[in-house]
């Protein structure tokens, strides 16, 4: 019986940040362990043939109302950004070595990088905004920088997001538990029932 | 202040059916009058460049999944249909009819309509289904025959899908409360607390 939370995100998602808020609160409540899995939906969405929720007409003025009022019924902080859309490679490959050298660091770090572009609105498309974050949160930026640069980290980051759609991950966020897929921060409430049955009838 | 909830749905609609069977204890719950409006999707879509979700890769396996799942979390009964999805132009003709002529049976239609496909699988791409579930619902099949067939139901049905676009509508279930809008079947808990504020602070 699985018993991890593999949670994937994309640092540019309004609902992975909403997720990243909650994430660990739902993994002590079900009682599972929790691993952070960035990833970047470009390369999804290209294999996918999809485009971005807010290219499509009528669909995107109802998805940034809908970012804010789901941030503001649930009580978290929000303030949505702009440019939006933003590339998140650095800040993606930052997390992902982050999580592979300073495992205990990891969580601090995803989180600190989606507040700051989620509330504060600092433009952590760039480097230099990533190694900041990372300052700020008790990392080395030089190591960091040098994380980012590695050849490992590139290759890594491609492999989680290739792993990722061979699993099934067409979005953010998503939550694999197993073979079990939840995509959307408005899945929370199915992942607690789901475990609840499936722990019940076990 | 907006007191009508304005519920738009397209019967091959999954989480339009969920819906249906919840939407007149959320419209009483909340204190909310209530306006059926059934549409097409098959319109919207074209307008919007879109492929309806079962046929976008990926997700398609997922929707199903999460349809399912959706019901069996909620004690709603679900039975996946085949053919999915259907052409629902008698069934939207048939409610609206009933409920512009019949106003006290369209709900009792709209739900027995949305049960016999997706409890029951039945046909009711086929008018003469429709008809059968319209005669199982106490409505005299000749008359909503005729009324499938008239000038002012198509105009009307027409009609309905061009002001619910107008008004930013764009998928099932959709909900309009005044200008605000909600997506999907997974937001009654958002209108239960959009509602809750508002009237809190009116």
């Amino acid at each position: 019986m699985a018993t991890t939370i593999d949670f994937y995100f994309e640092f540019s998602s309004p609902y992975g940040y909403l997720a990243s808020t909650q994430i660990e609160a739902l993994a002590a409540e079900t009682g599972l362990s929790l691993r952070w899995h960035p990833i970047l939906l470009g390369p999804m969405f290209k294999a996918m043939g999809l485009a971005p929720l807010v290219q499509v007409p009528l669909k995107g003025d109802y998805a940034v109302l809908d970012f804010k009022r789901s941030a503001r019924l649930a009580d978290i902080p929000y303030a949505q950004p702009e440019p939006f859309p933003i590339a998140t490679v650095a800040a993606a490959r930052a997390a992902l070595h982050t999580r592979e050298h300073r495992p205990d660091q990891a969580a601090g770090l995803i989180k600190a990088l989606y507040r700051a572009y989620f509330v504060d609105g600092r433009r952590i498309d760039e480097e230099e905004v990533v190694l900041d974050v990372a300052r700020e949160c008790g990392l080395d930026p030089e190591e960091t920088a040098a994380g980012i640069a590695s050849e490992a980290t590139r290759a890594g980051l491609r492999k989680e997001i290739e792993d990722a759609m061979a699993r099934g991950v067409f979005g953010s966020p998503f939550i694999l538990i197993g073979d079990e897929p939840f995509w959307g921060f408005d899945r929370f409430d199915h992942v607690r029932k789901w475990v609840a049955q499936r722990n019940s009838s076990a």
